[in-house]
């Protein structure tokens, strides 16, 4: 009987561990996590501090008894690997009762990613807060009720102009304009909160394209985010506590700072046992997720993957790819060799009223992977135009102009109007390596309440090959 | 200088003459109408009826006027063509003020089709209509307008239960449970009129999965929608005016009969040129929509169009096909030879408060295709399980069972859960042809308020590869 060893308790883990024990129920199965939650959705954070979402308990979608008695996994919480020995084929487990020691016969490293610290003065005084665990999720949302007068959160509705109100809470402020920083702002200014949000960078959301990042720049302002773009943090200054945000320019008066400025592989654990990293400094595998170690693998926000469309190694710690490489890992090690498939770069956000995808390569990484790219950003009635509802769908498409082929794109749209959904044709385009004028023949679904004849993703693609 | 004469001035005709003539500026363009309008959405028809629309105007994309002004268009509207006449290379078309017979280089045939008007006694009463043109919708719209107290629709909101008020209008009814019969029920009721439907077969929709037709007919059911499967109307009858449906078993009242039974193209013109049909009974064309005479092209609703698995000519006229089809050849007309593309089939409904999309083969059209399918039917959350907003989206996915090439699917969730949008992923997957293990291996975007992190069209192809 062998023994597959799984490290780290989230979305690769999990799923690896359930999928080889329901392969091939032979298998001892063994998951050491340290915290108390496994399997739980970290993208739903924002939504529990938003107070949309009741319990944290709402985000786990398997519970570890569920894991321990009805799929038969030895799952065990509060156990902190410490060491892997890929000599004697060992981990060592610390817990509070002392150390153990396990032998595998495989073993998977999905110990995840931690929230990046930036080098800011002050950024250890209390008020600074990440968002990358459950623990993070149980203290801002206790900020957060704290900080309203009723103590409580029940599905906020958000008040007009809370910058400029006297009852508006804190000033908060957030440092990153990427996913969570967006998502956050949402968060916060659901609950009244006067929120200022400093982006280093010139845009935000700055993994799509420039339209994509104007237009949600544009919504985030008219919610009444006070947004500062190029703006360095040059300090959190305060006590105790953090009282102010400090740029080059201003000192901006805050009773809470987030951080989300993102992640980084958590390595050092697989990096001391000899597991080599690949040039992005996440963990490198095959297309197996097998790592240089004979019978490791990794998976999840520690490891690379390849892109669909350049081979080529890449780090995108999103949740989907770690469950389809964790159930990849499963198969493989059930016996059934299983390539964990390449990834697109795909991301999705909603931020306030507008919601946004990007897939593939945008303009500067297409040219920074060989090609020579045409990019067009068009904008499209969501609806048929004279159907009662609608918006509209912004696209930014990518294609090589010698071949036509279509490298990526970003869209954006009002929340509901479907600019995530449409994304998915792009998602298939660019994995199967078609041309503009292909795509611009799909045969998509169409009628007058859900789009114009040509889906705002054809449109594109025509004007875009008209262009070439 | 050559000249390019289109008969039929709906989608494919004006987007044909519209591309040649853009593309050519020297060519002579001519678009012979017999009625008034051109290029208007006829999709859009029962959101004119229900009172969403206000004005048919708002149906036309471009005005007869631009057409002429802006695109310099020859179009002469209310010009009946008569006679195609190849030999000579002409055709004769009837006006208010006798015929005028003009000559062609390049002929479109875009006739578009007519709704079919099935043999049921008393079919000619006054109260029974078709909705296939525009004068049909005006009809439609009187009646609801008289038939309401207000004798205006503005916006209607629907009452509860219409079918058992005594407030209601009506009673009316529906012949013919496919897309017109479902968008019309919504329309009607909405207005609160008492709705009975009638369908011959044994589900509504039967273009779409059983799943996805027993969904819609349980949400017509729950709008009060009085629908009769397995029902043949044997004669609507009454006196001058429609006053009763009577089937097999019952004779029920009504004062207002719609047949939505179909379309059949408009062909007779073509045919009496030489023109070939094929066994669809639609116009035969080669891969650029040309027919078997030289110069002369059928598109749109009178013509057939191959299907992206089967590469078999295929008889489904849609809006999107008219207008693809229809720049094509204005391409090639134009001096750049233009395949059209082919049709997958697809097409969207959206009937009350449940959106519908289907695209490829189904099972039993995949048997017919000499397939070996394989089905399955899945219930996914349309987002987060977490996520305080959401519903269910059910996929019903068909694949070839030796290959497990994905051959077609059929999607339904509540209206803005995303089945139509959703099914994009899946047209490109039958466009083309991979297998379920690389759809279920796309990267497609996710996020908590858009999706499970599989999204539904994914957990359909992981469920139907396990079966496999």
């Amino acid at each position: 009987m062998s023994t597959f060893v799984v490290v780290g308790g989230d979305a690769a883990g999990m799923s690896a561990a359930s999928k080889a024990k329901r392969d091939d129920p032979d298998l001892d199965v063994v998951v050491f996590e340290r915290g108390q939650w496994v399997s739980y959705g970290a993208c739903g954070l924002p939504y529990y501090v938003k107070g949309e979402i009741q319990s944290l308990d709402d985000l786990v979608s398997v519970t570890p008894e569920q894991f321990r008695e009805q799929r038969d996994i030895d799952l065990r919480t509060g156990h902190d690997v410490v060491d892997i020995d890929p000599t004697t084929r060992t981990v060592t487990a610390r817990t509070d009762g002392g150390e153990i020691v396990q032998e595998y016969d495989h073993l998977l490293v999905a110990t995840g990613a931690t929230a990046v610290t930036p080098q800011i003065d002050g950024v250890d005084r209390t008020g600074v807060y990440t968002l990358g665990s459950m623990s993070d999720g149980t203290e801002l949302r206790e900020y957060v009720s704290r900080a309203r007068s009723d103590g409580d959160l029940q599905q906020p509705d958000r008040g007009p102009a809370c910058q400029f109100l006297e009852t508006c809470k804190g000033p908060v402020s957030i440092v990153g304009g990427g996913y969570i920083g967006v998502e956050m702002a949402e968060a916060l200014a659901a609950n009244e909160f006067e929120v200022h949000l400093f982006q280093r960078g010139d845009r935000v959301l700055k993994q799509f394209s420039e339209a994509t990042s104007e237009t949600v720049l544009a919504h985030l302002e008219e919610q009444d985010v006070a947004v500062y773009l190029d703006t360095e943090v040059k300090e959190l200054a305060g006590n105790e506590a953090v009282e102010a945000v400090v740029t080059t320019d201003e000192r901006i008066p805050v009773e809470m700072v987030l951080v989300g400025t993102g992640v980084r592989p958590r390595t050092a654990l697989a990096e001391a046992a000899g597991v080599e990293l690949g040039e992005t400094g996440a963990i490198a595998t095959d297309r197996y997720r097998e790592t240089n170690l004979p019978d490791v693998y990794a998976a999840g926000d520690c490891a690379e993957a390849e892109h669909v469309v350049t081979g080529e190694p890449v780090y995108v710690p999103l949740a989907l790819t770690a469950n389809r490489h964790g159930r990849a890992i499963g198969r493989t090690i059930a016996g059934n060799p299983t390539e964990g498939g390449r990834i697109a770069g795909t991301a999705a956000v909603k931020a306030f009223h507008v919601e946004a995808a990007r897939t593939g390569l945008l303009d500067h990484e297409a040219r920074e992977a060989g090609f020579d790219p045409i990019t067009e950003t068009i904008d499209s009635k969501s609806r048929a135009g004279y159907y009662p509802e609608g918006g509209t769908v912004r696209v930014t498409l990518t294609a090589d102009r010698p071949s036509g082929r279509v490298l990526g794109g970003s869209l954006v749209s009002e929340y509901g109007e479907g600019a995530v959904h449409r994304s998915h044709a792009l998602v298939g385009a660019v994995t199967e390596g078609i041309t503009l004028a292909e795509l611009s023949d799909y045969d998509l679904a169409y009628a007058p309440p859900f789009n114009t004849t040509w889906d705002p993703v054809l449109t594109a693609a025509k004007v875009l090959e008209g262009n070439r």
